[in-house]
């Protein structure tokens, strides 16, 4: 358990797409799967794998290669997938019904229990079979239902009202979707998905390949 | 020119949030800002904002800090903002409507030209003011309208068919919302948002936590 201190957050954010693979790999009846094999799926090296998963202790044998089944079902644990990962959904507008009815996340243990909004136009309406409510009962909500998760769909102005209500309300993590970047107690975990962040990084990829190809023409 | 070769993937990742802090200082008519008041709207530390603006030659004067406006104007040249980025948008779903609908994306220069899916009852019905189109259409869609950047916000197994032929009909970027980790020629540039991967990665730091909690009580 030591080791778990030491892992970056460069492995940490690659241990989801080995899950994920791994995923793949057992539905398609895989037993076992070497680190060439699995890095040449994964577009990285065979050291990284290797490196990677030695900072959990390893799982491979030489000359065998890597159990699919073990390794996944590993892999699931550190993850915290092994419990159910209640959920509450926070914002019904387009970026909250894209989130509700993302059937792969139900897959992982993660389950939206209630949809809240603050817009008395959608309070009452139904997404994926779960009626919004009003953000007004979120927290009774979180405590009733031991929620653990609050995905934040909504603009930034309206989390920066919530967030100290559902923090105490007793929730573990926020994903959070809104351009507010939050300071939080060290005992919930945040992850930040900034989708305009992503596209501007993508334009600046596009940009870099023109200027480093103008600068080899002009060479 | 030649520094922008050394910039880490990490600062690359910076830029869009130092962009987004600007522009919001911006719209409250603050002139100028120090590295220690940046810093604190984004926290992070004044001298990793001086690191990080140090890669692009500074910017900043000592004992005055950065000039907001320019500041904001270098980091959106930097970013490749300057220009019109025209897009195509593939896989009318719930995820793709919440991307066509996100105005944040176009204030940034971002401009959806057009929508394609390949599912008959899709294809004709409008989202945000743009008509769903087949996707037999894209190739000569983006070639005539000089496509920049392709969303790919549909499934894995019609991204895997569809990829060489937009590579090929011309397109840039690529960001891509699918669970295809997928290979490029290196000129065409590439951004993953894996959301299952970024809910896992929550799940691990909720789970961390608690294993860090439970071991110091156990100490």
């Amino acid at each position: 358990m030591e080791q778990r201190k030491k892992v970056s957050e460069a492995v940490v954010k690659r241990l989801p797409r080995y899950y994920r693979h791994l995923s793949q790999l057992l539905e398609g009846n895989i037993d076992r799967i070497s680190s060439n094999g699995l890095a040449k799926r994964m577009n990285i090296t065979a050291s990284q794998v290797r490196q990677d998963l030695n900072n959990f202790g390893g799982f491979g044998q030489q000359g065998y290669g890597y159990n699919v089944k073990i390794l996944h079902s590993e892999i699931g644990n550190i993850l915290g997938l092994g419990q159910e990962l209640t959920c509450v959904l926070i914002g019904a507008g387009n970026l909250g019904h894209a989130v509700a009815n993302y059937t792969n996340f139900e897959r992982r243990g993660f389950k939206i229990k209630g949809i809240f909004d603050n817009n008395p136009a959608i309070i009452g309406t139904q997404i994926n079979n779960i009626t919004v409510q009003s953000v007004e009962k979120l927290v009774s909500f979180i405590k009733t239902n031991n929620i653990k998760i609050a995905m934040l769909t909504l603009p930034a102005n309206s989390v920066r009202e919530l967030i100290d209500t559902i923090v105490a309300a007793g929730i573990k993590g926020i994903w959070n979707f809104s351009y507010l970047d939050m300071e939080l107690p060290s005992n919930v975990a945040l992850v930040n998905v900034h989708l305009s962040d992503s596209l501007m990084t993508l334009a600046y990829k596009i940009n870099e390949i023109e200027l480093l190809k103008k600068l080899e023409e002009s060479v």
